[in-house]
């Protein structure tokens, strides 16, 4: 008999905060879920029934891991795709699938492949070195991102001139027109082993610029029906064209003129859908886990307006966490924490999120800048 | 300092399915939580920082898991109270008190304190035995219930006649005048360490005669706003009158003529709160949370209407669970299930529940019908 979605063996690569809100819904399968994370401290520690420690870059790491699963997943793209491949071949079911991982693993093949397939997306081109930016004929200003390795705001330069070259990586990279936009939009996309597709609502994101993470998130989008269809579409584009079994997080920026661009794309839960813990009808967590699991995938409708605002590590303050302010923020009705259950805390770490709700999306972002205002995450004095 | 309350060591008594639910949202507050359970595979199991295997009813087991704890909690009543008193007295915060988890131990105890507090209650009599039910003037039927140790719809018997005192329960009971209610309600209400109160819409429940538990939830129960509103100060004024720290769930029996009895009570989460994870704007766990670390407590609004199916073991399986026809079920939009993780089934053991969210409660329940008609917890084949 095929065993039942309960009786698989799991594993996820990657014990981050995603790993964690995962797991924290994977209960309600009683799923049974191993977690591989190279921190021993790391946020699913004591949420899987089994954390192992190690690297889940390491081939041989990942193949002595995966090789009594059943079924595999990520909830970080930076992992040994070519154990997960190996691990395929040898029948283990791994979504999203390893061919899927390698290539958003490197910047400069997500570019190739949206150009390949008429995705819409900055004009760019793939520069080896720093020589090979200035021997390319720019307009500035333009954007490198390194190909390989880039995470949260991390990997990612503003060049303003020919003169600024010297400051570029000296690694390959996307080098990118700089799109004047207007918003930056996210879409989530899930596809199942059905091949069936369904599209989260679109959502906004406000940056926060010194730490190029998203500091705001509002859900639902204000932008035009038209571009809320048109984002949608390609999303589901491209998650079919990936032919992906898992959810798919897909990036835009919106010009004043209504264009549409895909920044770039994780095929993986998303902080831009943490909102959908409480927000939407199915959450985006449950939405992977249905995905993966073969089941028929949940209703992705809003339920709510709501502001997404992370909670990033206070500038000056490493060590033993400490949230202040987080008791006076949660008395305002309508604030949901989501504390990643992380020890220590360094400038503009991710150590949790809040997700308001409220009957109105300006009242939502009233209240989030309040309690953005509100709590600060320090170190222990 | 005083210990923010990620830094508290927080110990749960009972490691069942309210633990586990608890569990899943003690994670958005990053809280460190041990849980004590007699049976090694319980659901807490893999979702606590530790598990403890033990007896929760043993006053030296309860000592030693106690002893390094800031705070206990339980998720059952059925503890050693001594201990937890001993505990307080060393200093340890006990939540709910000690004094209110003893009283609730012995339903005599409550139903003297519902008559010398003057809350509406079934008429009753205390009986050691068989031998003083004879001896007494009794108008049938009457319900007989075990004054300790009943727990999920076991220690009650309905006696209809002399002749049937043969077949009652020998044991000390509180033997209670039938009530011909209509409906059967209850509200679960939060104190605070602040003696804050914030109580949950009133819910209306359906039982399953056979097992005697509850096999339908609706919320909101279909019932007068001025029932509501009585129902709803009963319950606060209990939950002042114990004093209580935590939730308290409160039943009741609604007669044909609009007046309220009030069944049992129960100080901790309860099965008629499960349909406040997805149906209200704070759900029971979170409630239960907030009010034993002193946090303000959450708004408890209802989102939309919902309806609760308990997921129990079919009748003539036993051995290790399949969950026959959940992928179907699940199709339909709304469906939102929750398995305990309990590997093995029996006739009436409570394996998951599943709660069915709607535009309105009619549809909900037409949907909660075919849940219910679709999933079958059977034995693997």
């Amino acid at each position: 008999m095929k065993k039942q979605f309960h009786n698989l063996r799991i594993g996820i690569l990657g014990g981050g905060q995603l790993g964690r809100m995962l797991l924290q819904k994977a209960a309600d399968f009683s799923l049974d879920i191993k977690v591989l994370d190279p921190d021993p401290t790391a946020p699913c520690r004591y949420l899987a029934h089994e954390f192992v420690h190690g690297n889940f870059n390491d081939y041989d790491t990942v193949m002595a891991f995966g090789k009594d699963c059943d079924l595999i997943t990520i909830e970080i793209e930076h992992v040994s795709t070519a154990a997960l491949a190996e691990l395929e071949k040898q029948g283990v079911a791994v979504y999203p699938q390893p061919s899927v991982i390698a290539m958003v693993q490197d910047k400069g093949e997500q570019k190739k492949f949206y150009s390949e397939n008429n995705f819409p997306t900055a004009p760019f081109f793939l520069a080896n070195n720093r020589q090979e930016m200035e021997d390319a004929v720019i307009s500035f200003p333009v954007i490198q991102k390194l190909r390989k390795g880039g995470y949260d705001g991390r990997g990612i330069k503003k060049i303003n001139s020919v003169a600024e070259i010297s400051t570029a990586f000296d690694d390959p990279s996307v080098i990118e027109e700089l799109i004047p936009f207007e918003k930056e939009l996210a879409v989530i996309v899930a596809r199942n082993t059905n091949a069936d597709c369904r599209a989260f609502p679109a959502v906004e994101m406000e940056f926060n610029d010194e730490a190029n993470l998203v500091e705001f998130l509002f859900s639902p989008a204000q932008i035009s029906e038209q571009t809320e269809k048109q984002a949608v579409e390609i999303a589901i584009r491209l998650a079919n064209t990936l032919k992906i079994t898992g959810v798919l997080a897909v990036e835009f920026f919106l010009t004043a003129d209504g264009k549409l661009f895909v920044n770039e794309i994780a095929p993986r839960p998303h902080n831009s859908g943490h909102h959908t813990i409480e927000a939407n009808k199915t959450s985006q967590y449950e939405q992977h886990l249905r995905a993966i699991l073969g089941l028929t995938l949940g209703d992705t409708a809003s339920n709510t307006p709501a502001v997404m605002v992370n909670l990033l590590g206070e500038k000056n303050h490493e060590g033993e966490v400490f949230y202040e302010g987080i008791e006076n923020a949660i008395k305002s009705e309508g604030v949901n924490i989501h504390l990643y259950g992380k020890k220590f805390t360094r400038p503009f770490r991710k150590m949790g999120h809040v997700t308001i709700t409220s009957a109105t999306l300006a009242e939502a972002r009233k209240k989030a800048v309040e309690v953005k205002n509100a709590i600060k995450v320090i170190s222990k004095k």
